[in-house]
């Protein structure tokens, strides 16, 4: 993960009238522009190390909107009917379009091969060993889809987001799809 | 959100034999240290801009463990049974222990509290008004509590996490609880 | 809802060797372009009225993703973190994207404005005074939030779908956002 | 599916204030007969292109009706204590029945045939083959099961339902009666 | 509920070889018509007395299904859009159809109300004094819905199911179709 | 199913003022003693056929309490932890009982067995080998758990209900004390 | 809670071949008597303070039978078809019977009170006062239920379970029975 | 189980006015220190057997975390990103801690291992012979999984907690970090 240099403030949120932490510096607060939820009152702030905190990196909206798009296009070309989902590392599904005529089933198939895609950083189809043999596998924790169609975004080392596609016949062509999607990263300006 | 400033490859995994995007610059892959998953076949790596990448925040699980720590001592000064819960901005539950005695219902508690406050960015104190008046209300998001007891953490002007604390007979016993917690941020070890 | 005027075939899948009902004339099948699943062994078709089938209508899914782009740019210019979600008369999520850095409940909240716009087929902010007054209200059926944020999309005069934006500190905010998404549709091209 | 030759009108409802899109042509609303949920205030209307919105069909409540009643006589004669159930293409139930002293499993059943059969365009019994070798197989996908018992309803060369049956003591059995519910759709009158 | 004069066997599975209890009077087993599921092996049977058992009441599938079909005519006779479901007095949905153009929302909302009903075994609007005042009512309780449009079905003077109604702009028209569902209860041919 | 000789009314709840159907002959409710929620208002009684009313039985909660006694003192005497669950014919748990120091996956196992052996009416150990065999198996419908330790409950040829009991190290053990839960209904007294 | 006052040994299970914790006094494991589940090999076994263990207490299962017995005659005898629940302090039912012909929702009733009343250590009738107000309460928390007739049982200080009832037309009377249910704990034999 | 030899009060909560159980020894309620939840009005006790009485044994919440911090101090060691969490005997999460970087799927997995070692008080790793083989296993009961990683707390004979951890990418490192935190329980000071 890229380093953080410089030691910032930690601002934790306090109630007045509480007994401030640490070496206070000033008043701060999350206040997102207009919020309605009324002012916070008096949020203290307390000085504390940066090494209770760690970087992380996720797909920007128009990066992924990106992707969603490449791949829908690409499922045209191919006259497939499919939903494209990507998940990031946390687990959620933070962009989805379900394709014209798309099957019910394929917004869960696309999900779960993109969560098992960014869970292991490695594509679907690279990991259907993973789910071979008698006995429990890795197949049975939930969320997971052992099936073709999954690709990881990797980025700086680390799995970022996953990008799935659910709905084709075969999960070959599930796959093309998605790395269709994930082509458009390649190709966005800067 | 801090800066970055290194253009960085934006590895994409892609199966072997697929046509190749961008510019190809190496093979790389997520390979976790004795991975078991077998090697990954040619993933192919194309440059991709860091426009499609954004970087976020969370606390370490140090800090994590810090703060559930301060927490449950704070209670047991106060003589409270309660789970102490933290969520990351991605509203997933990243650390939590439930006390000696603690009732059943803390968890819940204490995860719907620190889910909220990691939500709005402010204590959960003050947002009450927000689940006031007659008809539909900000209350009615799943997941959401608004009562005392979760309050949230704040680092470079935006919330990357949430404590919430359960079980105690009042809201203000289990929002004192939580600012332990949370006061336990500026004393981590640089 | 528009006229069909074709007498059309209603192919009915029927295993080989059942009796065969109606009038046999063809044999056919939901075939997808390479689809893997195997051929599918003698499906008989019946010929069937028309009347048993109506149509319906949908966004498409470049409308969609149109939709959900003007949205994020419209919170982009507000300097808004939201999630934008569209939802089909079915009430199924046909496609949404989180905003970068928007909270963790505003995917839920997305959603159910948005299906609550397409189930009654007003803007929720027209919809408010529904879930208003002592005891149960309309508001107490699940997966619905009345909350200003979801407009619904109508065509030929029924609705068809819902946008619906959460994650801004007022309903108005989601709303306006909501809205430059609707008006996105007024721009597609023939 | 069928030609959309109209340009029609999309109707986008829009709060009253706002700026309007495209041009305006008038002023309507989705409003149902005796509606009490109050007039829609002001909703603008834009002229859109057709281009945003694709047709789809689905089997009337009248179809599904007198699918469910074949169905459940053909059980009746062969002595079978079943449920029917009707999935449409967006993956609901839009009809059921559980038949006289069917078991309590029977709908899940039914319900995950018809989802199946409308998922897939084929009878669940011409798909048991997907099911089947060590490792992931489409079965793994939330909601479907892939016993004989599902036929598909296919119109215009695309699936727009499914038609499932649970509870006999063998899944040929499920699938004579669900064949005898497709057949009704043979029968309906002009 | 009516009286069971007769003293019955009741015939307890039990595999062979384990000891028999009480007084042997025969080999039974409940085997459907062409079951596959093997020969149960050797159930023995005890006799028992009747108290352990307690008759109940159901609707028959041809009522449920004439419930259904009745008040949907009466939905298209007043031009609404609605879903139609039966619960039985064990709280599970046993017959329910979705009209033509019906919203997302009227499937929960028709079986909630007949839980309801069926539940207390009085009309919802009836019931709605119930969920009115501060603090907690009956329409916490889960699964159940206080606006009208749901009806009990009383026999033998206990509720034996509901039927909901839900998807109209107001619950006297949800309501009106219910009844017109249970009137074609008066109309079954003996 | 036991005959239904005398011809009875069907109480239809009809509220006041609606158009009344069939022949009415009087007004009824189902009012519970002592009910708090208010006298029905004008529930109109229409004259039916019971043709639309089937019978069906179930277990006593006095038998029920009988078995889960017997049972968990058969556990008692083999020394095992178990729970002991009682499912009836609708699916519904009717009792359950955990016993000392039982796991906490007993209680589901033993419900899911319980479901399954009044789902089938056969023990499930007579039932495991539907779930045996390459692809899809009856074992895939949700609910369901083809292990030894479930017994149903057969009164009139019908499975009325099913028991089961989870925890003990193996399945047969689960079965013989499910067994002496069924024992106790030859014990009843009338 | 009570003392423990003998230094007991804590097993840690851990598998041959790793290196051992702490002072290795003997090898042990948790075997069932007859356990299938094959030897615990090597598990190791390490030295600990009791300072990491507590103790709790619960009903036993004879104790929870009786409960639910006494309960059940005096809802008999009050003529009141109502479900029993018993919900241990770790939130689990752990017992419960529906009574002949209760209502469909009295099982979700009867343990929502029994929650409650075993978190917050009292009655539910006596904690109502907590679900009102403007606003969020601590109704609002999932799985509480604040509607009277859920006792807590109290032993040494704290609450170990809760008595729920739910099915009767007024809480007051679930109430009557769940103290029933609870005093037949005084009848207990040593 | 440690016996209970002093003869306790097992208080019972009773309604004021209500009338009372057993011999009346005095007043007392679970009134924890500030509640804020009022005065327990009269809440009777009665004079009971400590045989409805069993205790049971749990992990202190400083164990909990002692165990989360030692195993992840033995991931860092090893260069790995997993989730550690800790079941008790109730099956309930009851401290858990995600590690820097750890992926969506650890969660779920470190805690499906731990319930399935509490519940069968082995090491998973020596478990999985029991979800080998074709048809229904033990693998199929809800919550379990029978992946090596999941390690059983032992004490006084008897099974009080499991931990598990999941992320790595082979379940034998899962379980030496699970082993790495079950040790720690060897090191607590008295």
């Amino acid at each position: 993960m890229h380093a953080i240099n410089l030691r910032k403030r930690l601002a934790v949120g306090a109630v007045a009238g509480l007994a401030v932490v640490g070496g206070i510096v000033g008043v701060s607060a999350y206040a997102a522009p207009g919020a309605e939820t009324g002012p916070v009152e008096a949020v203290a702030v307390a000085e504390v190390q940066d090494d209770g905190v760690r970087g992380a990196n996720a797909l920007t909206r128009e990066a992924a909107l990106a992707v969603l798009d490449a791949a829908q296009d690409k499922a045209a070309e191919l006259d497939q009917r499919v939903t494209v989902a990507i998940v990031d590392r946390a687990g959620n599904t933070v962009a989805m379009v379900k394709g014209d005529g798309a099957g019910p089933q394929s917004p869960d198939s696309a999900e779960a091969k993109a969560y098992t895609a960014v869970s292991w950083g490695q594509a679907t189809s690279d990991l259907t060993e993973n789910a071979v043999g008698d006995g429990a596998t890795v197949a049975d924790i939930p969320g997971t889809l052992f099936l073709a169609g999954g690709v990881p975004v990797v980025y700086d080392g680390a799995p970022i987001a996953g990008i799935g596609v659910g709905g084709a016949p075969s999960g070959d062509i599930d796959e093309e799809i998605a790395l269709a999607g994930l082509a458009a990263l390649a190709d966005l300006e800067g």
